[in-house]
C-alpha cells in the first residue's frame, strides 16, 4: 500500500512543503533532510503524481530574465552578462519585459512556475507592489534580484552603490559652483530610487546647502509630461545644475534646454545615471554615472548557476558593485 | 481494436504528417481534410499518444519573438508593437536574442517546438545560413518573418521598402552636391542588406555617377574594427557623403570624424538607417531613414493571431511598410 504526501510528511514530522521540496531535490533543503525524506519515501512506497514529477525533474535548461524595459542600455548590457554565463552552461536565456507593471510581472512569473524555466533573474517593476508575492515565489523557484530589489526580502540581490554614486554626482556639481541643484526623481517606489535621493540630500546637507523641494521633479512615467515638468522647473526655479536618476529624464532635459535656449553646461549643468551608448556623442556629451551593467548580469547569473548546480546556498546576500562617474561636457566647469 | 497513426494515414491515403497535423487542428490543413481525418479517426477508434496530445492541445498562451539584438531601438519598438497586440489577446511575449548566430537561433527554435509557445515571430540572424531549416520548421509551428526574412521561403513576411529608402537616401545626398558617396554595408547575407545596396547603386547609376568599390566599407561585426575601417575610408578615399545601412556603423562614423577633425556636415554628410532615440540630440543631429518599427511589430502580431485564431491562412504573403527619411543637421546642404 502506498502513501500520499501528507501521510509521508506526518511520518517524518515535517511539513508537506518541506517534504515536497526535498522530493524534488530543491536547493533549499539540506542534503541530510533530503536523504531522510528519500529513505522514508522508499520505505513507505511513496508514489508521486507521475506527470507533476516528470515536469519537475525535467530540466528546462532555460532561465528567464524579467526586466522593466529592453529599450535601455543598462538592461541590454546586464542581459549580455547573463547570457555570457548561461551559454557556458548550455542554457538559454528568455527575456520578458513588464513595462513597469507589477500585475503583468506577477502573471508572467506564475506562468513560469509550471516548469518552463529553472530559475528567474529579476529587476522589479517600479510600480508600487507588495513583496508578499515574491516571498512566496522564492520558495518555489530559484530567484535572484538585480539592480531593482526588495530590500526586506531574504534573497540574493545584486545592486550598485546608489547612495554613494548620487552623493558623488551632487558633490561634483557643487565643486563646479552649482548651488541650485535640481533632482529629477524616478523609481520613487524602489529602494534604488530612494537611495539615490538620499545620496543627493546628504551631499547637499554636508555642503551646507538647504534642500529646496521646488527643485525636485518627480517622474510622471510619461515622456511629454516629463518634458513639460522639466520646462516648468527650468523656467520657474532656475536650477544651475541637475541630477537625473534615470536617462529617460535626462533626454527631455536636453530637449527642454534646446526649446528654452539654455546652454548646457554654461546656464545649467546635468549629470545622469545612464548607460546610454550615445552619451559621448550628444550635444553636449553627457556626464554619466555609469553602472557596471554587464558585470551585474554576470554576477547574477554566476550566483544562479551556483544555486542550480547546488554548489551554493546563501538565502540572503547582497552583493554591491560600484558605479563610475564619467565626466563629459555637460558638467564642464 | 484501435489503430496507430500510420494505419490511419494508410486508410486515408494521406501522409502521416498531414494526418498528424489534421489531428492537432493545424492551420495548415484545410477544414475539409481535417473533417475527413477526424471522421476516420473516430470510425477506426484511433487513440493518440495521450501525453503528446495533451502537450499539443494545451495552449501556452505565449508567443516568442526571436531577434538578433535587443540593444537596438528598431527591435525594441517592434516588440512593443507585438506586445500591444498580444496583450489584447491575453498572450505573453517571450523575447530571445541570437546575437546574429544562426546555430543558437536554430537550437532555440528547436527547444520551442516542444509546445512551449504557440507561435514564433522572427527577424533572422545576419550570419549566412540555410533556409532549409526554416522550410521544415514552418510546417510545425506558425512562424512569421519580420524585417529580416528569407525571400524564397513560403511564409508571411513583414518588411520595409529597403530598396526605395536607400535610393531616396542616395538621391538626397546627390541633391546636396555629394558625388563621392560612401556606403557602409551591413547585413550583406540578408535580402534586407542586399536591397539597400541595390537602391544605392541604382540611384548612383540614374544620376550618372559611376560606382567606386573603394567607397564601400563592409561591416566586420566588430566595433573597433569598424572604427578603423571607417577611418581608413575617410583618410584614403575622402568621401563627401555616406549612407549607413545600420546605426551600428553610423556611430563609429561619428567617432572617426571626431578623431580626424572632420566636420559633419561641412566636410562629409551622413545618413543612416536607424531608429535611434537620441538621433535628434547627437552632435550634429543625425539624418535617418526611420523604419516604422512599432507598426511592423503590430502587423506581424496581427497576422500571427489571425493564424492562431484560425481566421486566416495565406502561406506566402509579403507585406511592405514604408520607411521615412527624416532630414537633420548631418546632411544639411
Amino acid at each position: 500500500m502506498s502513501v500520499n504526501l501528507k501521510k509521508l510528511a506526518e511520518e517524518l514530522h515535517l511539513s508537506t512543503a518541506t517534504v515536497s521540496r526535498a522530493l524534488r531535490d530543491s536547493y533549499q533543503i539540506s542534503l541530510k533532510t533530503k536523504e531522510k525524506v528519500w529513505a522514508k519515501a522508499k520505505e513507505l512506497n511513496y508514489q508521486p503524481n507521475p506527470s507533476a514529477s516528470n515536469l519537475r525533474s525535467q530540466k528546462s535548461k532555460t532561465i528567464a530574465v524579467i526586466i522593466p524595459e529592453i529599450a535601455n542600455n543598462f538592461f541590454s548590457l546586464a542581459i549580455k552578462g547573463i547570457e555570457e554565463v548561461a551559454r557556458q552552461q548550455d542554457y538559454h536565456v528568455l527575456i520578458y519585459q513588464t513595462h513597469e507593471n507589477s500585475d503583468i510581472e506577477a502573471a508572467f512569473i506564475q506562468r513560469l512556475l509550471s516548469g518552463r524555466v529553472d530559475g528567474i533573474l529579476i529587476s522589479i517593476a517600479s510600480e508600487a507592489s507588495s513583496n508578499q508575492y515574491f516571498k512566496e515565489i522564492i520558495k518555489d523557484i530559484p530567484l535572484i534580484f538585480f539592480d531593482r530589489v526588495f530590500e526586506d526580502i531574504d534573497a540574493v540581490k545584486i545592486i550598485t552603490d546608489d547612495y554613494e554614486s548620487a552623493y558623488k554626482a551632487t558633490q561634483h556639481l557643487i565643486d563646479c559652483k552649482c548651488n541650485r541643484i535640481a533632482y529629477l526623481f524616478a523609481l520613487n517606489n524602489l529602494s534604488t530610487g530612494k537611495r539615490r535621493l538620499e545620496g543627493y540630500l546628504a551631499a547637499l546637507n554636508d555642503n551646507g546647502i538647504s534642500y529646496n523641494e521646488n527643485l525636485i521633479a518627480v517622474d510622471t512615467n510619461n515622456e511629454e509630461e516629463n518634458l513639460e515638468l522639466i520646462k516648468n522647473l527650468l523656467i520657474n526655479h532656475k536650477p544651475d545644475g541637475a541630477i537625473s536618476s534615470i536617462e529617460d529624464m535626462a533626454l527631455p532635459f536636453y530637449y527642454a534646454c534646446n526649446e528654452l535656449h539654455l546652454d548646457i553646461p554654461k546656464d545649467v549643468k546635468i549629470i545622469s545615471f545612464s548607460n546610454l551608448k550615445t552619451a559621448p556623442l550628444l550635444n553636449p556629451s553627457l556626464t554619466t554615472i555609469t553602472q557596471p551593467a554587464f558585470e551585474i548580469g554576470k554576477e547574477a547569473a554566476n550566483v544562479m548557476f551556483k544555486i542550480l548546480l547546488k554548489k551554493y546556498f546563501e538565502p540572503n546576500e547582497t552583493i554591491i558593485l560600484k558605479s563610475t562617474l564619467i565626466e563629459r561636457a555637460s558638467t564642464a566647469c
